[in-house]
């Protein structure tokens, strides 16, 4: 029998359908010509000329910027979807608003080797990855014209990624882009009524519960959420109560990547390396107020970051864009299940 | 310089990124293979045996259900998301809620000829398939489980149809899912405060300003919305304030299907058969009451139904999924323009 789900953080409504198919091999076919030639990869070590000038780099000190020996780079998008220079302003027409496109969209290279996926890659590799969201989130974080700073990543063609090299992106927002807006109300009016964050309460069903599990360290755990969108969606958590990503220490980091390459080396031998994004959920900035600091309010109450990372093996059609609802093939216990029993 | 609009009826902010790309040609490339062989498709007319027996069909009075001879065929999904047999329990796991997946999913079958496109076909064809809508809705409305019934069409591989004979569904869920309650929010709002139709003022807006008008009648007028979320995304309304769908008479339908026709064929020509989506918005299903009459509320002062159509030229990817903004790269005064001027 199907079964419709609710989303506790989102509000979201999903319906779970799994008479229609039950295997991994099910969603399978992903398998996606790789380039060989790498001659024309601008991300590529020695092809630093070919991108706009670094805006951070994980390098030897006494290495020039924009020269290989880079193990982590930072970029402007070359095709930014939002540009970084003017204000922000407000207008209306009639009964409709609109804001001039200001924001940051920038490209972080993670490794200099082209044909490394993060679930292959050096633990310490990824934790400089990490390293490099975190002070792109800082540096921007405190421009009073962005609300918000999303760090995601593409992976694969149906992942809507353009390069095969691996990089993640950010793009930095003068709103509160809607999901975050969404996520923050529903936890902000639980932490209200009940003083604990909505978050805390749901890793802690889970970790009680297990079924839905996939990993766990000291500081990290991995699920598959109840209301699971999408078949082997994965959301990963601090297990204690922390806001922002970007204030997470560097053993912190550490144990993150170790969370990471674990749950991406599952995903990847699950699903024969599908094509999938993740993003980061981590608090709005905070208000800017002139003249004084700016304000943070409950936001460090309130909210619970976290990493949602979506594999791409079903398509989307009319009753999802027409509805909100998403339709799963795949229960999270199930998926859970076999992303358990895969190593 | 990109700008960010805000659509009013869903609140939803846009990017449109305009600077990325800009010729219909640049969203090409969508020639899809169509069948040659209709021996095994279980929707063309003789195969009538290949489906479950058929709930509604436009044919003779003196022949036989689930024989040829129809013009349309409504038929149950052989493989339904949600099924119609039981009752709405509600039930909770601690922090989380669920209900049973009570629904009705089905299939209208808009023609037998399996090589037809809604662009082709007579208007008096596409007529009996919006009769079918009708008569589907007002059968399914009424039973008291369910909350809403949502029409959509799915158009090419890329636009999730699994079989290439022109079809339409139906879903009926027991929850109102969760756009149409964001866009029955914000009318609501509206309406509360100005004591119009927040769908009527756009429409005059539209129709005043003219650059994203793509085709008007009597009846009927379809435009690219302000803040258009896909390349091309088209709405249709009725020009004066109808709530619901189900309502208009055989005179509107005609005229709709005079309006679908054209603006399909204008998409079709426009994109080079592109696949698309679209979803018919009326309102919410009506409040059962025991022993009384149902109850609509406001309901037929603060909607007005509409159709969304979606062609699916561009892929969602990780930024979108994780932050619910959409970046479009094509205004939709430039797609107008060229919707416009195609014929």
């Amino acid at each position: 029998m199907p079964e419709l789900r609710k989303c506790p953080v989102s509000e979201r409504w999903v319906v779970l359908s799994t008479e229609r198919s039950k295997r991994p091999t099910d969603f399978g076919g992903h398998k996606e010509e790789k380039d060989k030639d790498t001659s024309k990869c601008p991300l590529c070590a020695g092809h630093e000329g070919m991108t706009p000038p670094e805006v951070l780099a994980w390098r030897p000190a006494n290495s020039a910027p924009n020269t290989a020996g880079w193990d982590v780079r930072v970029i402007p998008n070359k095709f930014p979807a939002l540009i970084s220079e003017g204000e922000v302003n407000r207008t209306g027409i009639g009964i409709y608003d609109m804001m001039s496109g200001v924001g940051a969209h920038e490209v972080m290279v993670e490794t200099p080797d082209h044909f490394a996926t993060m679930g292959d890659m050096e633990v310490s590799q990824i934790e400089k990855v990490l390293w490099a969201y975190k002070e792109r989130i800082t540096a921007i974080e405190s421009d009073p014209r962005f609300r918000y700073v999303l760090v995601f990543k593409n992976y694969g063609k149906a992942g809507g990624a353009s390069l095969n090299h691996p990089h993640s992106q950010l793009i930095a927002t003068p709103i509160t882009p809607r999901y975050v807006k969404m996520e923050l109300q529903n936890s902000r009016k639980y932490f209200q009524e009940k003083e604990r964050c909505l978050f805390c309460d749901l890793i802690r069903q889970e970790l009680g519960v297990g079924d839905r599990l996939v990993y766990e360290n000291e500081f990290f755990v991995a699920f598959t959420p109840f209301a699971s969108r999408f078949p082997f969606e994965t959301w990963i958590f601090p297990r204690q109560h922390h806001a922002q990503f970007q204030e997470a220490a560097e053993e912190e980091r550490m144990q993150l990547a170790v969370c990471l390459k674990d749950v991406m080396l599952r995903l990847k031998n699950t699903l024969s390396d599908p094509p999938y994004n993740y993003v980061l959920h981590t608090t709005p900035n905070p208000v800017p107020r002139p003249g004084k600091p700016a304000y943070w309010g409950t936001l460090k109450l309130d909210f619970h970051w976290h990493i949602e990372i979506i594999p791409r093996l079903t398509s989307q059609a009319g009753f999802e864009w027409g509805s909100g609802l998403y339709i799963n093939p795949m229960s999270p216990e199930q998926a859970a299940k076999f992303l358990r029993e895969i190593m």
